[in-house]
Parts: structure tokens; sequence; C-alpha cells
């Protein structure tokens, strides 16, 4: 058996749907979870690929993910839509209020969606990609459980609370990053902690709050932001902004709220945008170009823009009208469909 | 002589009007640059307080500021307020905005304001917490001068650029930060030159890219941002935001304006504002306490909130009436001052 299969585009689709709707989503909410789980795959993000059907699937068969709830979209104010999503998953909520969000960023300047009691598992990128699509800046945030410590603090309280931002370039992909506000993400400790291999200094503390390279006792105690008290800063601003802000819950609640069970987080989120054309008095075209001189002037220096990458592999991917995952995944995926 | 001297709160005011007055800016300008200076004063931030009163006399006597521009309010749309410094400092462009700005988000829920054309001397978190002391959440973000370079890049492209964020908190000074996206600032890294000190590692590059600790050949060179690739990744958006967004300077075009006069620099803002009455759906006392519990989760593990000192520094000398600066710069201070 060879290592990694290849599989169609289509194939991509049909595992994620079927898995999802065999396994109690409905088909708005299954393909609104394949629309990004596609797009994660096909950009070789194979952490938030396919790989995250397993979530989805505990998720639901733990019994609290609603997969038939009906977002229930409000028109709170002329620049803010409020979305809840019922104890759905958040994708079906986010597709659903999208629209309107897109409407009054480009009325208004500027516009806020706040998405409210959802389970959230994806990565933040595709959806401030669906504003730049549409020739909008996006900015997103969210908290999830409390594993990280504050700078100066001693156990965990703040999410890895990611933070994404996309700003539009004409005929090419979108500027984009979407980076976790810890230092690493949980899983990579966890790959530390399995492969036994000491962590690099600065990303843990252990329970009793001292400096550790141990990951096992990284797990017991809380991993550090990154960039000391300035990224903490920002992961206490994303606790507010995704939180009390929008009337939904931080990361310690949304961890006592869990359980301890291996679902996808429950909580909020927010995602902020920005019409250059109204925020810049109709002067679209000029400003294009100084920011594509920006850009070029990064990657004369040989830096790289963020997500350059994936984006090359979501061409390539598509062009060759397949992707490769680990023949292993494969098998442990097929046993998540139910019959 | 002694090394320090007290001035009662008026005289900080006195001085920094006179010498303004004194030196070209007319009475409106005069105030409200006074008023950002004695804030930062009484909070004991020497480099943001009577300091800088160096930075606004040099750069009205280079000819480029203009010290009795009179700012023009643009309603651009629903939630958007332009503000033109017509090369004025920020400062009373700022203010005369505010209102505009802070009815725009009570209204609609978000808004922005975009400063344009206008000389930029002054610390961020003054500006959002004007958002904060109306019960508002605020965001605030502006390009500097091409002295940082972007992760992975070996010449300066990005500025300083700072961030800052202010949370309203009933009855107590809001949670607020304000830090700039590059390692060190510019003015510490000068400091590290003059004391002839190695700096720390990871902290800048010399003039051909490559990681270096002597603090003169990081002047030659270039610095470097927090926290690797992620805060290289912000310092670009804060450019984007900041800049091509609003139809204003990058770090590059302002440096390049600049011409290596010693002068303030000049390009735009844009400060964010949130309601979070209509964001939580009118749910702001239950989230103000959950907010409140957040914060206490920090300070209970022993860990800061970001503004503590100097937040504890104004309501002390607010308290006794008076502040302590270095003899040696009131000194040089009174020589500022025109006949």
């Amino acid at each position: 058996m060879s290592d990694t299969i290849n599989l169609s585009l289509n194939q991509v689709r049909e595992l994620s749907e079927s898995t999802l709707i065999s396994n109690g989503f409905n088909e708005q909410h299954a393909q609104a979870i394949t629309d990004i789980i596609y797009t994660n795959q096909i950009g070789d993000c194979q952490s938030h690929g396919l790989y995250r059907l397993f979530m989805c699937v505990e998720s639901i068969r733990s019994g609290r993910v609603n997969g038939t709830s009906e977002p229930t979209i409000i028109d709170a104010a002329p620049s803010v839509v409020r979305a809840d999503a019922n104890d759905g998953i958040s994708l079906l909520a986010l597709r659903a209020a999208m629209p309107l969000l897109i409407k009054k960023a480009k009325n208004n300047g500027v516009a806020a969606l706040a998405i409210n009691r959802c389970f959230h598992f994806s990565a933040l990128w595709p959806e401030v990609e669906m504003l730049s699509t549409e020739g909008l800046a996006g900015m997103a945030m969210l908290p999830s459980h409390a594993w990280v410590a504050p700078a100066g603090g001693t156990r965990g309280l703040l999410g890895t609370n990611p933070f994404a931002f996309s700003w539009p370039r004409d005929g090419q992909a979108p500027f984009t990053f979407d980076f976790a506000t810890s230092q690493f993400a949980r899983g990579e400790i966890e790959l530390y902690r399995r492969a036994g291999k000491p962590l690099p200094n600065g990303v843990a503390i252990d329970k009793d709050g001292q400096p550790t390279t141990d990951a096992e006792a990284a797990m017991d105690g809380a991993m550090l932001t990154f960039g000391g008290h300035k990224g903490s800063a920002l992961s206490l601003m994303i606790e507010l902004m995704a939180g009390p802000l929008i009337d939904d819950l931080t990361s310690k609640e949304s961890m006592e709220f869990a359980e301890g069970k291996p679902e996808a987080p429950y909580h909020g989120e927010i995602i902020l945008a920005f019409d250059p054309n109204l925020l810049s008095g109709g002067r679209v075209p000029q400003n294009h170009d100084r920011a594509e001189r920006l850009f070029a002037d990064v990657l004369d220096q040989g830096a790289r823009l963020p997500s350059q990458r994936r984006q090359a592999a979501q061409a390539a991917n598509q062009a060759k009208g397949s992707v490769e995952i680990s023949t292993a995944l494969y098998e442990d995926l097929l046993k998540l469909k139910q019959a």
C-alpha cells in the first residue's frame, strides 16, 4: 500500500458531504462545512482539510452540535449583522450572513458580523477571503479554550485566539494571513509530546507556572503567546472583541462549557469588513497600485508574503484536478461514514 | 542643581502651550497638542510628554507643518469620517472629527475615522481612550518610517507601526494597550548606540541583511518586527489599513517625503470605534461583568494588565498636582520658546 493516495477534487467534496450527512448534518450544513474543508484541502492545509471531519463528527455524536439548526440572521444596526448559529457549526451562519455583511460594508464603509452560539473548527482565512474576493478588506478573530497564559501569568486563561486579515488584489490571490496568537498550536505541542522531543524555549510553562521544554509538562501547564507581552495584549483584545463585545463566551467560559469533550469549541466570532472605495474617497486604483508596490518591495528583498505557499498549492492542485492525502488518513476517514 | 524638578500640572500646560504658540502654532493647534502632551506627561510617559515639544518645534521650523491649518471634516459615508489635516499636526483633526466618529459608532455599531495628510508625533493610547471614555471599544494604527524589515527580508520597508486598543470599564481606568510592532523602538536602539552596549539578539539586521547586535550597524541596517513572521504580518496589515485603504502614504513613501528631516512623520491614521451596545444586542451589563472576570483572572495569577503602571502614575500625579521631569530636559525646553 502506498503512503499517499490521490483524490480527485470531486472525491474530496463527495467524501466530506457524505460523511457529514451520514452522521446527521443536513444538506445545507454539510455543504457549508464541505466548502471550507475543500478549500483548505486543495491548499494542502492538511490540519484543516478532510482531517477536520473527525472533529465535526465527534461534535455531532456528542449530541451538543445541532446538525440541522437554521441560523437566525439579525439586521442589528446599520453596520452590524448578528448571526445566531443556534448551536450549529459556524459555517452555515457565516454563509447565510455574508451577503448582508458585504452589502453593509459597501454601503456604509465599515461593518461587523457577530456570529454567536456556534461550534467552530475551521481556519479563519477562508472567511476573510470571502471579503477580499468582493473587493473588501477583512479581519476576523475568535477565542478558543483557555490553554494559554497571559504574559507574566502562571496558568491558562486565553485561547490560541487566531487573528486573520485579507486584502483584495486585482487578478491574483489576495494578501492574507491567519495566525494563532499562541506561540505554538495546541496540536504542535502534542506532536512534540508523542515524538518525545523537547520544546523550544518560550513556548510553554508547567503547572507551577515555571518555563518548561517538556511537552508532557506543557500539556498539564499552559502555552505562551507569541511575541511576549505584545502578543498577550493582542490575545486579550481578541477575547474582548469576540467575547464580551458581541455577547459571547471567553475562552475560559468556552472550556468550562466543553467539559473536556474533544468536540469543536463553542463560542462566538467577529468579522470586520472595510470598503476601500468609501474609505479612500473613491481613489481605489491609485491605492491598489500603492499596495502592490508594498508587496513588490517585500518580494524584491527575498521575503515571502504570508499564504504564498498555500495559494500556490491551491493553484497547482486545481490545475491537476486532485489532491494527495495520506493513505492512513483516508482509511480512517472512510470509517467515519455511517452505514 | 537637583537632577529633577517638579512642575505643577498648570505649569506643564503653560509650558507646552506657550512654547507651541511662540513657535507659530495657533491657539487651537497648541491646545490640541498640549492636551496630549499633558496626558502623557502626567502618566510619566517621558518619551511622549513634554519631550515631544522638540519634535513639534522642529516640525514647524522646517516649514512643512502648517501650524494654523484648519482640518476639513468629511462625512464620507454612514460609518466613515474622513479628516484632512491639511498638513497640520494630527491632533486638531482628531479632536475635530472625534464627535462625529463617536456618533456614527453609537448609531451604526461600528465606524472608522481616517485622518489624512497629517504630521504625527504622539502615542496612540490617548486616541483610543477618547473612545473608551465614551463607552466604546477603540482600535488605532498608523505607519511611520521604513526602518523595519519584513520577516525574511534584508532591508527597511515597514514602519515601527504602532497598534493600540482600548476597552471601557465602569468607574475605573480602561483596559488599554499601545505597542510598536517593531521589536524595539527606534529611540531604544539609539540609546544602546550611545551607551556602546550590544543589542539583544533578534532586534536588528545590518545593511547586508545579516543579524547584528551592534547598535551602530543596526542604525545603518534595519530593525526587526516583534514576534517573527506574525508580527511582520501585522505590520503589513497596518501599512495597508492606515495607508492604501485610506488613500495615504506607506512608511516607505512617508520616509521619502521626509527627506531625512528630523520632523514628525507625515502620513495617515485609521481609528476604529465599536459600540458594545449594538454589537451585544443590548446586553452591556452582563458582558461588562464578563470582561471584568477576564481581567480579574489576569490579575489573580500575578500578571499585569497593560497600561497599569501608566494609569497608576496618572492617578498619583493628579492627586499630588505635579509631575517630576529632569532638570536638564526642563532647561532645554525653556530654550525652545521664542521671544
